[in-house]
């Protein structure tokens, strides 16, 4: 049995504890948070606190608290034998340095409230300061998710960044294929399909390769159609992603 | 029965006449491409030609040709009875009125040479000259999908400049992702279920509601420490985009 404590219960977090209490390997031990509202709303037969004071001895906490407090959660736990590790994207394993054990536990996914994940499809990026550690992490996520990846502090905060334009930018895109729906009295849902298919393409090809459309084909007499019926906003994305698609041929 | 014949043996017309063949309720009289070369890979029963002259009669004439081409080769089928309709997203159905019957079938996907197309649940959107030619081509989308829209020319303009940005732009921004991964030593497949749920996720909500990542949050320190990892192409859209989330929010 493995022990593990889950620092932190907000969006990760809680989605973290119910993937792992279905995981008959796992001991989970404690579940902290420091807001005691949003514990009050956890009704699993975990122990939960919200004082750092009181955490028990477990083999990994998990850190799921926001970037900012990180550092700050970790300097609690730092005489603690056992792995320290966050699950963040976005920052460095060395801001757990004060650890004897540490390491990042970051499930590269978009998590919403209230949807149940499967975390069997989401890819976990691991890193440790110790191969002792990063086996024991790789033991961890090998019970939940079939894509382990170890991935260093550098590669991570790039995955970050390629992430904010697969999943944020995307979906600031399909937010204007909305508004320009909108604006003619077309059900967004027409465009459904050809987003589940867009999406689907790259799962098997390189973007680069199945690439369509009128940049693409030079065609730009239909840019300058499309351009003419698009609020300035929008047509300077046009043209910007157009241009792009154009220079990257 | 109703009697229909594609002109045109390219992406769109070979992809419609395969979901054609597996309808009983239509008789395809007829396929027309004007290249004998491409028409040779055409292995089905029907009959075929590449010549505009001899055009059997039909109840429904699917014009598949280039956008350019539509023009040109409704004069050949000018005097006919049957209903002539291309499926182009981008023309309007006014290229047709030379025909005393005419109209737009127009499937809202991407199609992909030699990929298999399930067009149940692709978007048809429909348009003709009368409510008696409205109605056949209800009839016959409906054997094809259960998701049939009446569009107007003006709307089908304006869903063709939305699917620039939900297909051709998404896709250029999976692959900025994928030059990311790249350039780290990352496997782009990483970020692979990342994509599907975010497409997923607009199925069920407007992305309006689920825009989510540093831009929406405010947080200038994340996009000022992503934005200096990027080749300056990639900065330009990565400030653009985060711009018109801020603006938009």
């Amino acid at each position: 049995m493995i022990k593990v404590s889950i620092i932190g219960y907000g969006n990760v977090g809680s989605h973290l504890l119910s993937a792992f209490e279905r995981i008959p390997e796992l001991e989970i031990v404690q579940v902290y948070n420091r807001n005691t509202e949003k514990l009050s709303k956890y009704t699993g037969k975990t122990v939960s606190t919200a004082s750092l004071q009181d955490l028990l001895e477990a083999d990994i906490y998990f850190l799921t608290v926001k970037d900012d407090a990180i550092a700050e959660v970790a300097l609690a736990l730092q005489n603690r034998k056992g792995l320290v590790v966050h699950t963040s994207g976005a920052v460095a394993a060395e801001v757990l340095h004060s650890q004897s054990n540490y390491g990042v536990f970051y499930p590269l996914q978009s998590f919403s409230k209230g949807k149940e994940v499967d975390f069997s499809n989401i890819p976990i990026c691991l890193e440790a300061n110790t191969k002792g550690n990063l086996a024991l992490l790789e033991q961890v996520a090998a019970l939940l998710s079939q894509r382990v990846y170890q991935i260093d502090s550098q590669q991570r905060k790039q995955i970050h960044v390629a992430a904010v334009f697969v999943n944020n930018f995307v979906n600031q895109l399909y937010r204007i294929g909305e508004d320009i729906c909108e604006q003619h009295k077309i059900p967004f849902e027409i465009l459904h399909p050809l987003i589940l298919e867009t999406a689907h393409k790259v799962q098997q090809h390189s973007p680069k390769k199945v690439q369509t459309g009128p940049a693409i084909r030079g065609d730009e007499k239909t840019i300058e159609t499309h351009k003419k019926n698009l609020t300035s906003e929008q047509a300077t994305v046009y043209s910007l992603l157009s241009d792009y698609i154009q220079n990257n041929a």
